[in-house]
């Protein structure tokens, strides 16, 4: 068994750039390597500038945090969006997904993480200063927590809910639940055990 | 449903690009955007510079058509290898999957594709007539033909059979049959039969 020394230099290291993305192994990555190889060179110019001038077109929104090319994201940038609900979310990542259920019109506010205390990560690691300063502008009446439903994600949610509680706003918390579609038979324990507790009366 | 418009006109673009890569879909191409976010500038630059200057980097060798960064690829480089044996491929592709294999000690010719009558490819758009140089050279005992066992790929490997006939020079075939350790019972009927025709005596 060899190494692939067959390889010149340049693809080597363009086999050793894609094997750094999440979720690439060894066969993978060289697969992309050679695919990127029949590119044009325009493709390949134009992907490449993109690539290395990404630090200084994206950067996080003044606003919110989330993913900016300018100083607002296009979010904060949308006058149609309602600005008097506010969804809280870890990560920008996690923006796109919930613009992709539609069951949210309002804006963001990406806190840049959540509390872990074994890891040093506190209140004050966050965003939450930026947050409580959008709050006291007066045109936020809902707060909706997004943050995970595991411990550290429902420790920071809580945390939130009690220091930014303020009259005139409500704060309310993304259900916890089996997924739509899913068969009872494959939750699991924690998630059937919350959605009994969190039942509610149907008809 | 919302399409992701809530990224900056930069990620969009990335995403595309992601999305230009063999089985990556939005999902994947969205996830190795949001990845590549996370890399250093000097990481990002240094991918991007390495993309961008691909095509001044990386071109075919002058002899076997491998992939190469000077005028000679890492293989006819090497004067370790076995100058007396030249192994036969369509695509550059392959040559790193029979490095591997570590079943091939000399040189490779990559032929650049492969005969295709229905799609306008004859023998004069291959790359046979530098072939039939580097036999005239003399050195050379054994051609292993190791074009695909599929239609074309074994037309093409007759063909050149034909074609580059001479004394002195072996020309051979790789083996077609059941893959090691595969169990017959998952054995597509043509390579069963192509197996016991190629029957050989043990013991």
């Amino acid at each position: 068994m060899q190494s692939s020394s067959s390889y010149p230099e340049a693809v080597e290291q363009l086999i050793a750039g894609f094997r750094r993305l999440p979720g690439v192994g060894a066969r993978t990555a060289e697969r992309l390597a050679l695919a990127v190889l029949r590119w044009t060179p325009e493709e390949l110019h134009d992907f490449g500038l993109l690539l290395a001038t990404l630090p200084e077109r994206v950067g996080e929104c003044r606003v919110c945090g989330n993913l900016a090319e300018d100083d607002l994201c296009p979010v904060c940038r949308d006058p149609a969006r309602d600005q008097s609900i506010i969804c809280v979310v870890e990560n920008a990542d996690q923006v796109p997904v919930i613009e992709r259920s539609g069951g949210h019109r309002g804006l963001y506010h990406v806190l840049g993480g959540r509390i872990v205390p074994l890891d040093g990560i506190g209140p004050e690691d966050l965003r939450i200063g930026e947050l409580r300063a959008r709050l006291d502008s007066g045109e936020v009446r809902e707060l909706v927590l997004a943050t995970g439903s595991d411990i550290e994600g429902e420790a920071t949610a809580t945390y939130l809910a009690r220091e930014l509680r303020r009259p005139g706003l409500a704060i309310t918390r993304i259900a916890t639940g089996i997924p739509v579609g899913a068969d009872l038979a494959f939750a699991d324990s924690a998630t059937l055990a919350t959605a009994l507790n969190s039942r509610r009366p149907v008809g």
